[in-house]
This record gives C-alpha cells, sequence and structure tokens, in this order.
C-alpha cells in the first residue's frame, strides 16, 4: 500500500525509479523491517521494488512488504549508466549526505531529482499498523515513567537515566534517543544532554522515548523534588494550562503555524521564555513532518501522531516541559496513559 | 590544539572559516564535550571559533576548549551575506544534507567550499587525551564482555542484548550503535539486527561498543553454544589466525589495503565467504578513517585507532567474527583484554 502510493507518485511526476540508500529511514518505512541490515532500496515506477547489495547477505531480508533481494554483480554507478534503472533518477536528497550526491551527479548520466518532500509528506499519514506499532511503543513508554517516578529512589541524573534505559529494555523497547534528566537549573536548559549531576532540588525535567518495531516515541514530564514554591507552582500550571489549552483547540486541517501562534499569545507576557518549537511529528524518526513551529507550512492531518510539547525556561533558575505524544482523530487522542499533574517528590 | 590545527589548513587553503551545524560529529570533536546541546560552530581562520544559536540556551557549553556562545538575532544567511565571516566559507559536506547544502548554495552569496577531508583527516591520528578517553571505554567494554560471557545464562539474542547494554550502562557506557547478537545460522549474516530469536546451538557473534565521554569502541566475539564440530574448530581458527597475522604484520605508514590483500591471501579458497572490510578506524565516531578495505586509499598512521576484523560467512550455516579495536604505536596494542580464544558453553 504504502509502495503503490509511492508508485503512484513517481508515475505522476515521471520518475522512473527511486534508490534509497542504506541507513535511509524511508527504508524502514516501506519495508516496515526496523532491522533490516546493509542493503539500498530500489523502487521503480512499474515494477516490484528491490534491494541491491554487493556482498552483504540477504537473510535478514524478511519484510511485511515482501521485497526480495538482488546481489549486484558490479557498481551501482554501471547499472545506472546502462540504464537499467531509467532515464531520471529520485533521490531522496534529505536523506543523502551532499558529498555522495556530488559523486552521483558527476558519474550518473541520468536525470536525477529529489523525491525527499514527497517521502516526508508520504509518512505524515499513519495507517492502522503503524498507528497499533507507537500506540504499544507509548504503552512500553508510560509503564517505563510508571516505574522510574513511582519509585523515584535516586541520587543524580545519570541514575535516572540508567534506570529509564535499562527498564524501558527490559519491556521491549529500543534506544531512541539520549534521554534529558535535568535537575535543578539544568532544567533551564532545554537540550540539557549531560545528566552529569547530582539530583539537585527544583524542578527535573525528563524526557525520553524508545524505538520499538522500528517507531519511536517521545515523552517529556517535569516533577519536583523538595517542597515548590508559589512561583513555581503557578509557572507549571501555566505550562500545564498552555498544554491542555493546545491539545483542546487542535483540529484535522489546521494550520500547524496558527496552533504555535495561539500558544504564544497565550503565554503572554513570559512567550520570551518558551524558546522551542510547540511540537513535531513522530514515527519512523523521532522527529518527522509535520513541524508544529512558527516558520511551519504543514497542516495538520487526521491520522498523523505528532508532540505538543510547550515550556517556559527562565535562565539560570528553572525550566518546565510537558510533553505528549497524541494522535489526531476529530480531536487529539493522547498516546501515553501517564498523568500530567505536578509529582511533587 | 585540534582548532589551531584546524585554523592553519584554512588559512593555507585560504577559507575564511568553517561552519559546523548542530548534530555534525566534528563539533564534539574540537569542544571535547560530548553533551553539546542544539548549537552550530564557527571556526573563523584567524579569531576564536564560537558557537552560534538562535534562541536555546547555551547553559550547557562547557567544553575544554573553552568556545564561547553567541546568540544570532537573526538568520544565517543575512549574516554569512553581510560578509560577517568572509568571502570564502567551508562546510563539511560529508555531514551535511544535500537538501540543506542545495538551499545554501541558492542564498549565500559567498563561495562554499568543501572541508570534510580536512575534518577527517585530522581525526585519524588521536592525541593522548583521545587514546586515553578510548582507553578507559575499552575498559567498560572489556568488562562488560567479561560479565555477561563468563556468566552466560540467557534463552534469546534479546536477553544477551538487553544484559550488555544494562551492564555497560551501569558502568558508565552510552548507547554507541545496536548490539549485535547473531546465534546460530543467524551468525552467517554479518549484520544481523534483529536479536530476535532463541539462542541457537552452534557459533553466536555478539558485536558491541559503547560510547564514553564521547569517544566509541568496537568489539566482536564469537562463542560457540554446543559442542563443536572439526568444521566449526578449524573455521574458528582460521579466523583467529587471518586476526592475528593482521595484527602482526601492520606497521606505521603501509598501505590499509594492503593489510586486507594479505588477509584475502591468506584465506585462500576461503576469500569468497570474507565478505565485508577487515577493518575501520574508530573515535568521534564508530566508522572513520582509516578504512581497512580493498579500495581504499589510506595509510595506517601511528596514534590512530582502527579496529581489526576479519570474518568468514558461510551461507545458511555459520559465520565467525573476531574484531578487536588497537591502537598503532610502532606495531599495534590491543585496547581491550578479552580473550580471542574460543569460548565453549
Amino acid at each position: 500500500m504504502r509502495i503503490k502510493k509511492f508508485q503512484e507518485i513517481l508515475n505522476k511526476e515521471k520518475i522512473d525509479a527511486a534508490i534509497l540508500f542504506r541507513g535511509n529511514p524511508n527504508i524502514n518505512y516501506f519495508s516496515q523491517n526496523p532491522d533490516i541490515g546493509s542493503s539500498s532500496l530500489v523502487i521503480p515506477k512499474d515494477k516490484d521494488p528491490f534491494f541491491i547489495s554487493k556482498k552483504l547477505r540477504f537473510e535478514n531480508l524478511d519484510n511485511e512488504a515482501k521485497i526480495k533481494g538482488i546481489n549486484l554483480d558490479g557498481k551501482l554507478g554501471d547499472f545506472i549508466n546502462k540504464g537499467f534503472y531509467g532515464k531520471t533518477i529520485g533521490l531522496d536528497k534529505l536523506n543523502l549526505s551532499s558529498l555522495i550526491f556530488d559523486k552521483f551527479k558527476k558519474e550518473w548520466k541520468v536525470r536525477i531529482v529529489d523525491v525527499s518532500k514527497i517521502l516526508s509528506e508520504l509518512r505524515v499519514v499513519k495507517s492502522g499498523d503503524e498507528i497499533d506499532k507507537i500506540s504499544k511503543n507509548c504503552k512500553i513508554l508510560s509503564e517505563t515513567f510508571r516505574e522510574v517516578l513511582d519509585n523515584f529512589d535516586f541520587k543524580t541524573e545519570r541514575e535516572v537515566e540508567v534506570a529509564l534505559s535499562n527498564i524501558s529494555k527490559e519491556k521491549g523497547g529500543d534506544f531512541c534517543f539520549k534521554p534529558i534528566v535535568a535537575s535543578g537549573v539544568n532544567s533551564a536548559t532545554p537540550h540539557y544532554m549531560a545528566n552529569s549531576s547530582k539530583l539537585k532540588k527544583g524542578f527535573c525535567i525528563i524526557d525520553f522515548g524508545v524505538k520499538y518495531e522500528g517507531y519511536c516515541s517521545d515523552m517529556t514530564r517535569t516533577i519536583f523534588i523538595g517542597k515548590p514554591k508559589k512561583e513555581h507552582l503557578e509557572a507549571y500550571n501555566k505550562v500545564l494550562e498552555a498544554h491542555n489549552l493546545a491539545a483542546e483547540i487542535t483540529k484535522p486541517e489546521m494550520k500547524a503555524e496558527a496552533l504555535h501562534k495561539r500558544i504564544l499569545e497565550y503565554f503572554g507576557k513570559s512567550k520570551d521564555y518558551f524558546i522551542h518549537n510547540l511540537g513535531h511529528g513522530v514515527g519512523i524518526e523521532i522527529h518527522e513532518l509535520p513541524s508544529l513551529a512558527l516558520e511551519s507550512k504543514d497542516i495538520l492531518k487526521k491520522n498523523s501522531c505528532f508532540t505538543i510539547e510547550p515550556g517556559l525556561y527562565f535562565p539560570k533558575k528553572f525550566g518546565i516541559r510537558i510533553e505528549e505524544l497524541y494522535l489526531l482523530k476529530n480531536k487529539v487522542i493522547p498516546l501515553t496513559d501517564y498523568s500530567k499533574e505536578l509529582k511533587i517528590l
């Protein structure tokens, strides 16, 4: 279905074949095999797609889409130049190194066109299977947060990180991105990654996600260690209300940009302390379309999955972020079930 | 020192400044901060380098090189076009998406040159600090292998993977790449990644590495579950002897290609079952220069770190790989201390 839809577009755009090189996330999308080895994927506009590889084996080619492997006995460029794949070849320039692209451009005597936009847009609306995988993933994620936060007996940020990783791994979750555990003043840095401090009193941002059957998840909760003051509670509630407002007003066919704008409006004078995007799509990759950001041109689509993650970050003081992964139906449905109320430890 | 050396080359090549975008591994190389956030790095040819960021905070900018952060109040392209960074800008095309490069090429009214080769080559020879970090990493790795293989009580490939990850994480190791645990016939696939089978009798390839203080490690041992037959022992010894031969003959200033060739010669009639490269450099990234491969142009340098990892893979039967990470002095010095003799469980 995924492949067929892509082939229809290739036909319409008069692209004879698209070639995706090993490591390209769209290979996982089409094959639905998260453990595909070192092969590249050729998708002709009107024939069955196939993997190509020079010498490495294809034994791990099991894939839902039943794509077969062909051993290339020679250089890819020679096959291209012999016209095996047609005269117009689509490459995914977003996921291709500029250096490698230059090499192809020089060596290949065919017309090369970029198919990255087609691919990114194709992945926005999730199928039932994909939603199942992401939902199962989010179950692992909720359970992991529950075990870690409900038995919180840690002395360092690193210990929290290790617990998140170990527990989720035992539940079947794979590495997705380096977790953020930012306590005290570290929470004022949205992308704090060191996780090297003792746990300090105050807010602690915990941002974590896992990979499961090739799909990602992403979730943030901010807890409080010690006794919060009024300013802490007010700031937390401001972020929580912003989150709930964003979730409430999100509708299919809405402009992503408008949603971000509305939350800036809500933050009012605090808006300068909201210093990242409101959210991002999640799927095969941890960051994909749609982008919930000021400069975004994306329209929110039914059956897309994306985060809503407003935050406030007060320099040298503290930060708060509340992030939930949602599925958009007629309105958004949260995919984890862990409470967003402030947990005070 | 690293930055100074790079600046000397920029001067020589008449490149006014190099810009490395967030996520670029060379940022970690220059800053020696593995946890740098979402900033990009500008290295002018004759001024102090600085991080740029639009709105995200710089609180996690601690770095050995004492590089400061500058908040860009506007678009990078405007600063470029105002000539702030000079008339010739170096970009690392290897680590830049072809799509993004096109955008810069279109918007920037400066000369753009590729500095990827300079950067890759700069990283080959490791400093004392870097060797320390990689050595400490390999200690974590050896201990993890020891704990997992000396108390081998697992039923599935996944359980071995989880144990490797959990134990190394508790010792301070971070995620580096998805471990390979390939038992029985799965071992015939060099890049088997599913780790989804029950542990089968026969060879089991365990390929694992961790990240520590920003540096990677990589190591493979092949164990045997059950009672090996003569053909198994012969094949294992063949790979072990190939490994030892490669380690023995490796000398500084040798052609990497010649080393691979010599091992193919050694394998003789079995050479068609050795289906990947002999080795690769390891450092900030898990795969970097030198490439120990047939088509490689690299010369092996003193104080470089690389793997030697011959293997034999018999389709639908079994595979063996023995990989060690070495530091090249006058000869190679192994960086892990786990035995390469066949472990029979």
